[in-house]
């Protein structure tokens, strides 16, 4: 592991990107979503895209500079074409139009088709839980990453839903979770600090139980979380990502996952600061409780990534030394000089 | 175990709800409820209510012929009032009422208040899919029944969640379950069959596992399932159904449990039968992968229920000696004659 500054990797990133062919502005959004990932401890869905990002503009499979569009639209809905620039961007498009339409009309529904890897969902629930809307988003697909329950073959992708909902003095509710047991990028991670995943997470080739995160490459699965539970939420985010939203129809080959939000404004009932009030009195039921053995306090979704993030900022980010060294080919493949980290 | 025809269920249900005073359509609506949970296999949702409803009607807790209203709504969203009808009534008329504006707008939420205990959750959803309308529907609660992920004491209900989502010619996606890793139900259902329930759903009084089903009612408390996600979806369903749907402001005291639903016309991006269509093929797709070991086959989420009525219409209903018993002296406080089974 090596520990970097937010500030450096930021930077890093950037020349990087800008190098690739992207302008500053796509460069700027896809970067704060890369750093912030990193900063709240979810490191699978951060600086260690850098290579494969890179590669996949270099390969046309995602055109940096596309501006996303809108397909058609109602008051209460929208379906929108990302064009195949970075994902991160046509997601946080689509966010912020569900937010936009939930404020003036109560609810609505996005789509978000040719969006290619959105990154960590956790981030559009928390750019709609700060301006008082409900969020709910979700990225499904029927690929051989996942199986379901009671099968030994891969079906689905990760399949992750996010949740934010907004409170008043307390940080906002924010839950973010794969559907499979650990996120691929998780296992991504394992393999490159050279660890094992926790038991029950993987299937090898075979349909037979491991904790080599290599597995997952050599033709292994994940397992749903949850046994039914989370295979069934699996099957949901499919069903909403890439069937609802015409995510095949629109995209095409490989890169058909969709994305599909809801927006729900916080006032759709009452009073905005009443629900608000009261989130705050939930949390601080939750937080009341005793804590299990092996617990030192109970925690509310979303805080967990708070605390990282605190820490993160004053310690820096640590980066395995794998994920560096590749970080530093790409910059050399591009002709970018890598300054010494201070 | 007894077994019961269907029908003769319905009968003797019907018979003892309208002696305890309730008129004949809302006594239909909720003894059809009653009686799919237990073709279902859903038995927790079934005719084991009879008696704690009736009480509920003799206490005045529960207004049985009641007739739910809107108290306010937009194109895209209502909030009823059930008017402490029996709550399989008033999720009905939610339900159907977000069918309406989701077919007409696209997208609606709808909130029901005063509704005390909506039964089965799948039944909404599965009404709704029957109609070309993905649904989802929620009802949460702060009560003390389930601990949070990392505590020792109860601070959630069992705070479930149902999706439905609409097929061609495959049945419907019907997706039903508690975030509890067990529901209260299934515990007492156990209790009355005299069973243990499973490792790692119940802890005792004092915080520590056990498999003892009396544990629950003694001060025990259900545990989340999926760790840390289960429990976040905890505080999502009670977020979603008592603080955005303002349950405990508008129903107050030991009623307040409301419920949120959120529905999406199928044909909300796209034509409405090539989403049925490839709903078709996602479902054929999980049918296909091959079964692990110790199942028979994969299966997809709402088709175990079908299998189920399927055999129960044939063989009977099984119900445990001591809740037969109970409803039998139940309908002998009514006044009411239980015939001979048949």
């Amino acid at each position: 592991m090596i520990l970097f500054r937010a500030d450096y990797l930021r930077d890093t990133a950037t020349r990087i990107f800008q190098a690739a062919g992207a302008d500053p502005e796509p460069t700027s959004i896809l970067v704060d979503h890369l750093i912030a990932a990193n900063l709240a401890g979810h490191d699978s869905h951060g600086v260690q895209h850098i290579p494969g990002y890179v590669r996949a503009v270099q390969e046309g499979r995602v055109q940096p500079n596309a501006a996303p569009v809108v397909l058609r639209e109602t008051p209460v809905s929208a379906l929108v074409d990302g064009q195949f620039t970075f994902g991160q961007i046509s997601a946080r498009v689509g966010t912020e139009v569900a937010i936009a339409k939930a404020k003036s009309a109560g609810v609505a529904a996005v789509g978000v088709v040719r969006c290619t890897h959105i990154g960590r969902l956790g981030t559009y629930s928390t750019l709609a839980a700060e301006q008082g809307v409900v969020l709910m988003v979700t990225i499904g697909a029927m690929l051989p990453a996942t199986a379901p329950f009671g099968g030994r073959k891969p079906v689905f992708g990760t399949n992750p839903f996010s949740f934010g909902f907004p409170a008043a003095d307390r940080p906002d509710v924010m839950i973010d979770f794969a559907t499979s047991t650990i996120a691929a990028g998780k296992v991504m991670l394992a393999q490159a600090k050279r660890e094992s995943v926790p038991p029950g997470c993987l299937l090898d080739q075979d349909g037979n139980p491991t904790t080599d995160p290599k597995a997952l490459s050599n033709g292994g699965m994940l397992l749903p979380f949850g046994g039914h539970k989370g295979s069934a939420l699996a099957t949901l985010a499919a069903l909403l990502s890439q069937v609802l939203v015409p995510a095949a129809e629109t995209g095409g080959g490989q890169l058909q996952t969709g994305t599909f939000i809801v927006g729900i404004d916080a006032g759709i009932f009452r009073e905005k600061s009443k629900v608000e009030a009261e989130t705050d009195e939930v949390i601080d039921q939750i937080k009341a409780i005793p804590p299990a053995s092996g617990f030192a306090e109970v925690m509310v979704s979303g805080e967990p990534e708070l605390r990282t993030a605190d820490r993160r900022r004053q310690e820096g980010i640590p980066i395995p030394e794998d994920t560096w060294a590749a970080i530093v080919a790409t910059a050399h493949g591009l002709g970018v000089a890598i300054p010494t980290a201070t």
